[in-house]
């Protein structure tokens, strides 16, 4: 069923110990659409310059990526973000962030958008994503994403929108931060009284754990023998989580939702984080098939079942 | 069946943010033991001086731990070390070590132990190490651990006592110092090269990953609420997982053993490396019963499974 993806369309430089590319197409709304895609009908709404490249359009087209929500400012040029990773890439450095068309991104819903069942709100002002969802008509699942700037500077705006969520999915830095508890458990709980129903932590290389009240679900990270860029594989988890959730057409029963499914998704969005590491940028997933996730998904089951 | 522990037998002192303990029982051999005595018989070598608590010798002995080889040092003092752990636990600075009469330990089994077939040796030099597994005349199943001190300052006696090793159990960073690769899937593969068929690498909260030559299983960290010291758990980890193959009677045929048991040995591993952490020292191993552990090894199938 459809999802609508909200966030940044962007361009990227980025440095790692496997080489250097200057300028490749990235954004958060760029990875989560083209992993989703692999499992459900993505409807981006995002916001470029005249610089977008019709290449790059060209690639999320033929994902069948419904670009109608893709606003190009003209004389305006596309947000680009410059960045240059650690030895072991477990940190990276921020070189240039020039905001650019981003700065002024307010998301207008397409008339053909606001009856989508599934929304997924990538990290942009609060306030901002809650006008989104004030746009849809016919929401099922809300989620989305947040960062440190937003927990720290608009925090009263972050908790009202969060209110709205079904689920939430954060790095673990940034689930000690918005709960103010150091241990995931806690934190985990914290979170969960916010809104949220449903929470996925994000450990990097680590994994990921899926809270719910009742439980939890634990993941570790896919080893691989060479991960050539990590940018975008947060963003890809996300995409393959709320892309597998959108395309079974999973949705909450009086506030529950069928836990297995979610086990799943955790899952589709470990493998399709793993897959993102594998090349630079978006790479990978321009020669990435379905019976590859389907054979990394059972690596998962096989490396993690006893 | 008879498993032999080699290792130390010490006194410690640990701050964590929990509270301070300025001497209690300790040592390698002192978790391995316990924590195995919950699955198979343990036979102890290690040495210690007159100070050693009738208390203590007890608390082994109420395990069943046969002490035949706690080699009692007339005069002599037992190691101590003592150690303050950071506020997130993840480190800790050693305050002080005094080997006492663990600087001569040279372990001598006794007679009774020479036939048993399991065989743990902790992180010892490794010709003492070496000159242990020498005494045995039956031994099925060889492993131990090693640390950084002997990595570095002895590679080629640690290289020739590997050899004779079915399997290693060392943390990610010793992995990657032995093997001289970051990546851990290329530092398993070349530790394998090395002589042990199977590795344990553990990533302390982060759980831990079983490498076989033909595959792997990863186990993410039990998630606990509070962790209130975690000394010994690693300890406590290698004391579940050799307890268990023991207990079983697990023996490689043809340089090939069970998989599915050594998976379900590393979560016995983990189980009893996640109940050490939740009291100081050895305190949680006084109570601990079978049905808490197999309550727990539930808990991570509940955790894990998809």
């Amino acid at each position: 069923m459809s999802l609508i993806v909200v966030g940044s369309v962007a361009y990227d430089g980025v440095e790692t110990p496997h080489g250097k590319v200057d300028r490749m197409l990235g954004g958060a709304a760029t990875y989560i659409g083209l992993s989703a895609a692999f499992f459900t009908e993505v409807k981006i709404v995002a916001v470029v310059g005249d610089d977008f490249a019709e290449e790059d359009r060209g690639l999320l087209a033929s994902r069948k990526i419904d670009l109608t929500g893709l606003e190009r400012v003209p004389g305006g040029k596309t947000f680009f973000w410059a960045g240059k990773y650690s030895p072991d890439m477990n940190d990276r450095e921020t070189l240039r962030t020039d905001l650019n068309v981003f700065a002024d991104f307010n998301p207008k819903l397409p008339e053909t958008y606001r009856g989508a069942p599934y929304l997924f709100l990538g990290n942009i002002q609060p306030e901002l994503q809650r006008n989104v969802r004030a746009q849809m008509s016919n929401v099922r699942l809300t989620g989305g994403d947040t960062m440190n700037y937003w927990i720290n500077d608009f925090r009263p705006q972050l908790l009202e929108t969060l209110k709205q969520w079904d689920f939430l999915l954060i790095n673990d830095s940034e689930a000690r931060l918005l709960s103010g508890e150091y241990n995931l458990l806690r934190a985990a709980a914290r979170i969960m009284e916010l809104g949220p129903h449903t929470l996925v932590i994000k450990r990097g290389e680590y994994g990921a754990i899926l809270f719910r009240r009742d439980g939890h679900f634990m993941v570790p990270g896919y080893l691989l023998e060479d991960v050539f860029d990590p940018t975008g594989a947060g963003d890809s988890f996300a995409g393959g989580f709320i892309g597998y959730l959108a395309g079974r057409g999973v949705s909450p029963h009086d506030g529950d939702i069928d836990f297995a499914e979610l086990r799943r998704a955790v899952i589709y969005g470990s493998v399709m984080g793993s897959f993102c590491c594998e090349k630079f940028g978006v790479d990978r997933f321009r020669t990435l098939t379905h019976a590859e996730i389907e054979a990394r998904y059972q690596e998962f089951k096989a490396c993690t079942a006893f």
